[in-house]
C-alpha cells in the first residue's frame, strides 16, 4: 500500500485551530486514535514533532520487521504506519508536524494546546499519544553549538537537509557515520565545493553500495574522508561558523574550514511538557483509569507507550485497544448531551476515503 | 493470502493430550491468543465447536468487511481469519474441533478439559475466549426431532453433511432457503433418490446461479420443490425416519416420504457449560481482573467478548490487547519459577513457519 502524499494533510504552523479531539502524537496509537474518533464522529488535528507521521515505527525502525500486530504476521514499521494513515484518511484529520506540543492549558469549554511553533489548537478534549517522548535530533556536545543553530540552511548547524541546493557552494562538514550521513554526502557531493566525512571510526553502517560510492568520491577527491575523528569544538568569524575542529583517538587535531556543519547522530527521546500536564509517575508515564484511559483531569486522556495502569503492557496492540477506549470515552466529554449507540464497523462502515 | 489447510492441525476426537495452555473458542480472540501464548514459549491446545476456526467471523460473516482492525483499514471476516491462522500456525498449535468444552475440573498441577466428543486436555492454564457461546445448528421445533438425531448419515435427522455419497439411494427432505441448503441440494442431486426441498417462501436467499441451478433441476424432475411450506411433523417406523410432514400457510399438509431430513436454518448461540467455570455476571459474561484478565479463580482466564470489566468494549482489537493481556498473566503460572522478560517480537522475531 502507497500513501498518496495528500492523505497527509499537513497544516502550516502558526494560526489558530477549533476541532473536537486534539491528539498528541502521530505514531501507530495516535494514528489509530484519529480513526476511532473518526468512528464516533469526532475530527480530530495531531500535533507530533517529527517532520512526518509513524513516530518510532518511523523514526527508528522503518523497514524492521514487526510481527505481532494482529492478522499482519509480518509487516515493516513503514508499512504499519502507511496502512494507519490510509484507515484514518476518511476522517480528514489534520496533520501539525516539526512542532511539539508545549504548553496545555484548560479553557472554558475544553481545552488549549500551544506548539513551540506558535500553533493553537482548541479542542473539547486532548488524547496523549506521545510515546516515550518527542524524537529530538541528537546534539553533539560542543561548546555554543546553540549559537550555530537555526539560521538558514548552507551556513551554521544542522540536523536535516531539507534544501540540498542551498548547500551549493558552500564548505560542508557532516558528521556521522550511518545511512543519514553517507546518503547525504552522496546527494551533496555535485554541489557542495568541499565535503568532510568525519567519523570516528573507519567503517561506515550504511548500506554497502552508499558506502562503496563513497570511497568512490573519495578516490576521485569530490570527498574528503576525515577518519577516524571526533568533532571537538567550533570556530566562528563574527556570528558565522567558520571552522570545524576534529580530533583522532591520539589527541591530534584538525581544524576544517566550513560554511555548515551536519550533524547526523540519529535521534534521542524525551518526554518533554507532556509530563507536566497530568499526575506522572517516576518514569514520566501518566496515570490513567484503565476503563477510560482518562488521566486525572477531565477530558485529557493518554494512550500507548506514556500511559499506565496496572497490568499495563508497552504493546502496539495493547495502545490500539487504548485508543478505541480512550475514543469512546472522549465521546462522553466532547458530546456531553448525545449517547454513545455501540456499532460494529462491519454494520456501520466508514465514509469514502476518495 | 490463501492458509494451507495443513496450518490447521485438527486431532482426531478423544484421547488424552498435555499442554500448557487449553484455549477454548478459535475464533480471532482465541486464535490471537494462540500467537501471544506462543511468542512467550507457551504451547496451546484450542477447543471449538464449530469444524473449523475462526468463530463468528467464520460462521456469520466471512465475506462482510469489517473496518476497525488497526491497520487493516477493510478487511472480510474470511481473510482476518485466514491471517491471525497463519500468525499462529509457526507455534504448531493443536485444533480440536466440533466439540465442545464440557467439564473442567482443577486437578493438582493445572485443570482438565473434557469436551464432550471425549477428547481430555490437561493444561497449566485455561483461557476462555468463548465469545458469545457455542455455535450450534438451530433445530426446527418439531416433536420428538432429538431420537432421530445423532445417528449415521444418510438416514435421519442431520444438521450437516461429511459424506454426500451416504444419501445415495435415499430419499432426502432439505429444509431452509440459504446458501446451505440450496448447495447441498445440487451436491445430492445426482445421489438420492428424491429431494424434497421445503422452504417456508417461494424465494431462496442464495447465490442467483445456484438458484437457477435448482429450479432448473426441478423442471427436470430431479428435484421437487415444496413451497412454500414449513415443516411440521416427523413420522417413525419402528425407530427409523419414515415421513416429514410439512404444511402451507392455509393448513394444508403433506407427508413426505423420507429417509433423511436435512435442517439448514442456520447457528445459533449458546454459552453452555462455561458460564458455571467461573463467577458470571447475570448476561453470562465472566468477570476478570483487566490487569490480567484473569477470572477469580487462578490460572482460568478469559477474554474477548465473553470476558468483562469496568470501561470494557466488545470489539475484535480489544480483544486482542486483552489476548497478550492474558498471554503475559498466564506465563506466571504455567511457569511460576521463570521470570518473563519484556521483549519486543522486531528483536525477538517468530519461529519459522515453514
Amino acid at each position: 500500500m502507497d500513501i498518496a502524499p495528500e492523505a497527509i494533510a499537513a497544516a502550516p504552523a502558526g494560526g489558530r485551530h477549533e476541532t473536537d479531539v486534539v491528539i498528541v502524537g502521530a505514531g501507530p496509537v495516535g494514528l489509530f486514535a484519529v480513526f476511532q474518533c473518526g468512528m464516533l464522529g469526532m475530527h480530530c488535528h495531531v500535533v507530533d514533532a517529527l517532520e512526518t507521521v509513524g513516530g518510532q515505527c518511523a523514526a527508528l525502525y522503518p523497514e524492521k520487521p514487526i510481527y505481532d500486530i494482529p492478522a499482519l504476521p509480518e509487516v515493516s514499521g513503514r508499512h504499519l504506519v502507511d496502512r494507519l494513515v490510509a484507515q484514518a484518511a476518511p476522517f480528514r484529520p489534520v496533520y501539525h508536524l516539526a512542532q511539539q506540543g508545549a504548553v496545555l492549558t484548560e479553557a472554558a469549554d475544553g481545552w488549549t494546546l500551544e506548539t513551540d511553533a506558535g500553533t493553537r489548537i482548541v479542542a473539547k478534549a486532548v488524547i496523549v499519544a506521545a510515546g516515550v517522548g518527542a524524537f529530538q535530533p541528537r546534539r553533539p556536545p560542543l561548546k555554543g553549538i546553540e549559537l550555530f543553530e537555526g539560521g538558514p540552511e548552507g551556513m551554521g548547524v544542522h540536523y536535516a537537509i531539507h534544501d540540498p541546493d542551498a548547500y551549493a557552494g558552500r564548505r560542508v562538514v557532516i558528521a556521522g557515520g550511518g545511512d543519514s550521513a553517507v546518503d547525504w554526502a552522496l546527494a551533496l557531493a555535485g554541489r557542495a565545493t568541499h565535503i568532510y566525512m568525519v567519523h570516528r571510526r573507519d567503517k561506515f553502517r550504511a548500506a554497502d553500495a552508499a558506502v562503496a560510492e563513497m570511497h568512490g568520491l573519495a578516490e576521485s577527491g569530490k570527498l574528503e574522508l576525515v577518519v577516524p575523528y571526533q568533532l571537538k569544538g567550533l570556530d566562528a568569524e563574527g556570528d558565522r561558523l567558520a571552522a570545524v575542529t576534529v580530533a583522532d583517538t591520539a589527541g591530534g587535531m584538525r581544524r576544517l574550514n566550513a560554511d555548515a556543519l551536519l550533524a547526523f547522530f540519529g535521534l534521542s527521546q524525551a518526554l518533554g511538557p507532556v509530563a507536566e500536564w497530568a499526575p506522572d509517575l517516576a518514569d514520566g508515564r501518566l496515570a490513567v483509569d484503565p476503563a477510560t484511559n482518562m488521566t486525572a483531569r477531565h477530558g485529557l486522556f493518554a494512550i500507548g507507550d506514556v500511559s499506565h495502569y496496572p497490568g499495563k503492557l508497552k504493546l502496539i496492540l495493547t495502545g490500539f485497544a487504548e485508543a478505541a477506549s480512550a475514543a469512546h470515552a472522549a465521546h462522553g466529554v466532547v458530546f456531553p448531551r448525545k449517547r454513545l449507540k455501540f456499532e460494529y464497523s462491519t454494520n456501520k462502515g466508514v465514509p469514502d476515503a476518495d
